[in-house]
């Protein structure tokens, strides 16, 4: 059996489009036949290498203020509920080390869906362990031993790796896509392209 | 007759995606029944007002590649011609005043879309007058007269009216588009949403 193309989906806990394409990726991939591999990340030290302290949706409040309605509409049009988290940005740190830490038992896909329905979906902080307690016993997998894990030094220095990785891949928001052959796409709107080119579609008249 | 519902085009003539959107917003409003008001502003007073002396697009190198790559993939798939003009991003002034005086005389669309195929689809310079004037010529308007009218103290007051009503109506980027109840989508690709909401559609469950 020929092996399915693969795309690097990047993203991070805190970012809203990342919620909406992490909601829709997995059916859209099986239908085009390619294999999604989970990346989370941290924008924090990639946004504070550009010299931003917090996300640009709250250091320019314009933006901001359209982002989130925005999202509200992307969100009727995907029908997925919203609610927006507070504080935003959530931070993303805990749930990041826990998603490395469970992707080697297959589950990133479901933990990570679980993570941002609660957040957007909910409104409900990530950073609780409550929270986290939660969707850990939803998803069948020790809650002791799994946080416990997410804590070791492996886990910690892998999550630096794979920011450090993104960031000299050149990714400077979430979500983005890449492509075995480098292609980047980023923005939850860029999904299906994304999956295309990763099937080895082009656009007509591309040099 | 009934009144067909207005959508504005806000845009910056030194901005690609601005390309790609006046490029084809014509018949995709005629189809819509949307009547399209031309809005050329000046996306620099904004940015300098963010701290920005440049475009994002050159402050942030990573975003600035990435968004080259992804104009050139947009405008192949929407077959236009790309050709990166020198310096990037050109200096828009003139142009802006130019669209400014020409409204008044229904000009706008037609040289809009002349200002943006040269400087975009063959990358020249659009601070160049003898472009300009080639431009203005094709157009069967007089040149002298035109650029005359373009630097009266009316219309260089108009353009900055422009970019104030752009800054307090919470545009921070280009293309814009605004529906008459306030409604904002920023960006190429919320054209069609735009136009959709401008016609009174809504996503099914948006509150």
């Amino acid at each position: 059996m020929p092996q399915r193309p693969v795309l690097d989906f990047w993203y991070d806990f805190a970012s809203p489009y990342s919620y909406l394409a992490a909601m829709r990726i997995e059916p859209l991939a099986e239908a085009a036949g390619v294999e999604i591999r989970w990346r989370p990340f941290l924008l924090g030290p990639i946004f504070a290498g550009q010299g931003w302290a917090s996300s640009p949706f709250n250091l320019f409040p314009s933006k901001g203020r359209y982002m989130w309605r925005d999202v509200t509409r992307e969100a009727a049009r995907l029908a997925l509920p919203l609610k927006r988290p507070d504080p935003f940005p959530q931070n993303s740190l805990t749930a990041a080390r826990l998603a490395l830490a469970l992707r080697e038992k297959g589950l990133a896909s479901a933990f990570t869906r679980a993570v941002f329905a609660a957040e957007f979906g909910e409104g409900r902080s990530i950073s609780d362990i409550t929270v986290i307690s939660d969707i850990l016993r939803e998803l069948g997998v020790d809650v002791a031993s799994t946080v416990s894990s997410a804590q070791a030094a492996a886990v910690k220095s892998r999550l630096r790796a794979e920011t450090e990785e993104a960031r000299t891949r050149g990714i400077f928001g979430a979500p983005t896509f890449l492509c075995a052959d480098g292609e980047m796409f980023w923005g939850n709107d860029r999904l299906e392209q994304a999956l295309a080119w990763a099937t080895g579609e082009r656009p007509a008249g591309l040099l």
